[in-house]
């Protein structure tokens, strides 16, 4: 087995980079996965793991083996390096380098009637690590995330997500070809946004639905109002007239998904 | 008008302690806020404004006669100043020294039929923020924190909560005054943690309702299991057991909400 023990080392630098830099995950098509939740977790989406670096003094060979399979590299790597290498301050003593998928919409696989949340240029990695984490709980058929403006597979946004990333289906693309995808597959479109909107729960969810969330700051772009089915908006009793966007696009999800019991 | 222009003055770096620690907060019964439109809401949720600091060059001293009343002391810092003391690196200019609130469970006054958000020792401030952004969207009658880990008047809270730390009745007490005060005023208590559990969307929140959240890590105190009408629990459908405490608390505050409309 290969080991690392000087953070000096050309591929421990690299590694860093891909840590750093949208541009060179998206060159290499690889990215980094911190902790063992988070790796088993893309394993079990369907990532392929390239390579699993782990420092023995803080994790077993044994549970390491437990994530990996027989085409994954595993290389030995020191404490020290691994503490350059770990953005969390935490003991897993794990990362794994991944293949990126496409995420094209294409490729999504929806269910009947799926439940679909749309998320348009959301900036915040915190924001899109809750979104993350509520589509995982509710189970939805897909997120997708109109006009991205950071790549996803930053790894603040995989931490935030505690791993929500791998486990339901993702798909990016401009707001327009997601108009386009959403109408061609026959889903509601429903926006939440402010103009010609009424109250969420006047609405019936249960047929195939989008619901599609903006920016606190900047709202949703034209177009979605234009091929929205109907606007919709939580109501506000407060002082504020906003919420935070993965607050809000969580009200909306358990409301279709209460709609949707049996 | 009062001017300061050194951030040596002994005066503002005693502001600077009095945003730090938590201690100097405490035994000053005062805090420091930041910003036009949390100043204001602080002013319109009956807090005191003892001073208001402003910098000439960011903002107008019309725009800080409308935010302060006659008892309110104004000096003039400058930006230099404005910029050592101002958490966030934006261009409000102004900050205010308020007068704390004790917080006391029997200074609340609530309502017919109430609906209040319990939270018991939440831990990060951006998740209070979102808690107290929440309750001001439902206009919930009151927000009340249960062995509180941290001062509610940290900076961080403000903050995150965008001022809504102002806008709604809040209290804070042990688990055991809480859970008291409750029984004594006829308040069902609903809290979300899995055991004993039904689905949240099963129960009637039309009567007076406190609905009971916990932290991510640890979740309720035996205590509430015990107080508790019903346990409720957000079916999670997904790869991962936890909800994000702020997003959890909305689904069921808004399905409250919901409920109640007329």
């Amino acid at each position: 087995m290969k080991q690392i023990s000087s953070v000096q080392n050309p591929f421990i630098k690299s590694l860093l980079q891909l840590q750093d830099k949208a541009k060179n995950r998206k060159q290499s098509g690889t990215f980094l996965i911190e902790g063992q939740r988070e790796i088993m977790l893309a394993q079990k989406g369907g990532y392929r793991l390239i390579t699993v670096l782990f420092s023995p003094e803080i994790i077993s060979l044994s549970a390491v083996n437990q994530i990996t399979t027989s085409d994954t590299e595993i290389i030995e790597i020191s404490k020290e390096v691994y503490q350059k290498l770990a953005y969390r301050d935490t003991t897993e003593g794990i990362l794994a380098i991944a293949e990126s998928k496409s995420l094209l919409l294409s490729d999504l696989k929806l269910r009947k009637n799926p439940l679909i949340l749309v998320a348009e240029a959301p900036e915040k990695p915190g924001n899109i690590g809750a979104l993350l984490r509520t589509a995982d709980a509710a189970n939805l058929d897909a997120v997708i995330i109109a006009n991205p403006k950071s790549d996803l597979y930053n790894p603040n946004i995989i931490r935030s997500s505690v791993g929500c990333l791998f486990t339901r289906p993702i798909a990016t693309g401009s707001t327009e070809d997601v108009i386009a995808y959403l109408k061609d597959q026959g889903i509601a479109i429903y926006c939440a946004t402010l103009q010609d909107s009424t109250h969420y729960h006047t609405q019936d969810y249960t047929g195939a639905t989008a619901l599609v969330v903006g920016t606190e700051a900047t709202g949703l772009t034209k177009a979605w109002r234009t091929a929205s089915k109907q606007n919709i908006i939580i109501p506000m009793e407060g002082e504020i007239d906003s919420m935070n966007v993965s607050v809000a696009a969580a009200i909306l999800i358990f409301e279709a998904k209460r709609q949707r019991l049996p």
